[in-house]
């Protein structure tokens, strides 16, 4: 039986504890706050993220990383992107000699650009062999409660791509394989920054042609991004960067876009961010994901006018109809 | 001023005729039956399609097709795909001398295998520089609401393109030139096939991930289908493909998600049709697009799934089962 840790308690991290544990793995669960690991551990449930969802027993919950960590074949990591880089210097002496670090997280650190996969080499000093990403249109309320669903796993080393699969394969979670670890990183970091924009212009009262064109012409930016940073543009048509994208921005479940309908609707940034417990990865991500166009010369205007809202104070109003190429009447 | 046929009074002819009027042209909207012709001429409403949509005064309708031909540069037309023939073959003896002939329709037509750029060819004899199809991410409703739409309209020669630009240009609706007459029809064919995919997942239950699922791997096969037919890849993945196809799979507006969710929702197909006023292309065109497929040895599995369900009787929870490769819980 494969063993992996799963750090990281939040619903997508819990999500993807409960398919590993049903695909046959053996799986700890660490969570920040050990009053919530001592939770799921009595409940077999996440009160928190998930409280719908029985959790299968072969979930061990622990406020303890190097006890999660202990003896892990997998290292599957779940923080908030901006976070990572501080957890996983505490973590690095504890990670187990020949163990994959498997990243579930989609965002940019801000500051060094660097996708998670970089950040996690960064801090441990692994090859890039020893790194592998999870990601797709996986939404992890309906993966909870079992939807089918496609996925993608990826790392350089097939091999490495295929042990994962077999460690997260169910009847209802379906992974596909891929080596190309930039496009799939990127698809799922620059998404959450289209989502941001898709709900900004579904709260401002814009209807299905104007998402789906902020759709497409999303795909297209990140497209022309990975194709800078040597990623296979194939990667951006297919689950990793088509079906993720759409799957967050037409989905009431993702944070990312009911972020951005918020914003639609004339809340401020502060007052929506007071209002969520989860974290919108885009509305950090979206600034390192414009410095990283900016090194590469590539032009991303969806991302950077989502930057305008979320950093500078622009109005959503004024964004779309700029987006659009156009001044719209008021509603 | 340019002067304008739209022949054909649905919602989509409708909300067209009212673009091409708002953009300054000159337009005669001919409606098959006569009455209805009458009241849009008396109401300036099209009460049977978009009863709240005040029309432009640009716009006269009438139930004589060879009126509203007469000194016509542009013939739009907008019949269902499977009657454009027999209606072609009437018109074809009024076409004024060197009138660009644009196709609104989505659609192949069953036994030929023809798009309808095609069919329009085969009837009228006309070289293929003097034909058009306009495309994109445009829900009808919505473009007659004046929401900010971009569409894409499509010649084998430019300066026949920006013609047809011109004529339907307004603050609303942004129309894009390309080349691509192949894919920017087959891009609208295949969508309304996905779309009743998405609906009949969506009718079932399923949610946003199965979704995005489908239309990823829709667009695959679509793009598939274009490559085998000389269509330029990059239109798939532009407003003609992704973006008229996410547009028509997320929109409650649209007539073949509709349908295929009454599907889900273990309507037989006799029903459904007995309900719906509309045209529902895709329940049509799925069976031709499937024989197209055939003869170039193009897989297009979801499409194949839908002929079996409105063709052949498959339950749609046995197709999604199936595409989504496993066996799924029953409800």
């Amino acid at each position: 039986v494969t063993r992996a840790a799963v750090l990281g308690a939040g619903s997508w991290g819990t999500a993807f504890a409960k398919v590993m544990a049903d695909a046959g793995t053996d799986v700890r669960l660490w969570a920040r706050r050990p009053e919530l690991a001592k939770e799921i551990q009595a409940t077999r449930r996440n009160p928190d993220y998930l409280p719908d969802i029985e959790l299968p027993a072969g979930i061990e919950a622990t406020g303890e990383a190097a006890e999660a960590l202990a003896g892990a074949e997998l290292v599957v990591i779940a923080v908030p992107s901006q976070t990572l880089r501080a957890n996983l210097e505490a973590w690095t002496p504890e990670l187990p000699d020949g163990s994959l670090l498997v990243s579930l997280m989609k965002g940019v650190e801000l500051g060094t650009t660097q996708r998670m996969s970089e950040v996690i080499r960064d801090v441990t000093g692994v090859p890039q062999e020893r790194v592998a990403v999870v990601t797709g249109p996986n939404l992890a309320g309906e993966i909870a409660e079992q939807q089918p669903a496609a996925a993608v796993v990826a790392s350089v080393d097939p091999a490495r791509a295929e042990q994962l699969q077999v460690a997260c394969t169910t009847n209802y979670f379906r992974p596909y394989t891929n080596t190309d670890v930039i496009g799939c990183e990127l698809g799922g970091a620059v998404k959450n920054v289209i989502a941001l924009a898709c709900g900004m212009a579904e709260g401002m009262g814009f209807g299905d042609n104007t998402r789906a064109s902020l759709i497409t012409r999303g795909l297209a930016e990140t497209t022309r991004l990975g194709l800078a940073l040597g990623a296979d543009p194939m990667t951006f048509a297919g689950l990793a960067g088509l079906g993720d994208l759409v799957a967050t921005c037409i989905s009431p479940l993702s944070r990312n876009r009911t972020v951005g309908w918020k914003l639609g609707r004339r809340m401020t940034l502060d007052q929506v961010l007071a209002d969520t417990r989860q974290t919108a990865e885009g509305v950090k991500s979206c600034r390192s994901i414009l410095d990283l166009a900016g090194k590469q010369g590539v032009d991303m205007p969806i991302t950077e006018h989502v930057v305008m809202v979320c950093q500078d104070g622009m109005r959503p109003t004024d964004m779309v109809a700029r987006l659009m190429g156009r001044e719209t009447k008021p509603e």
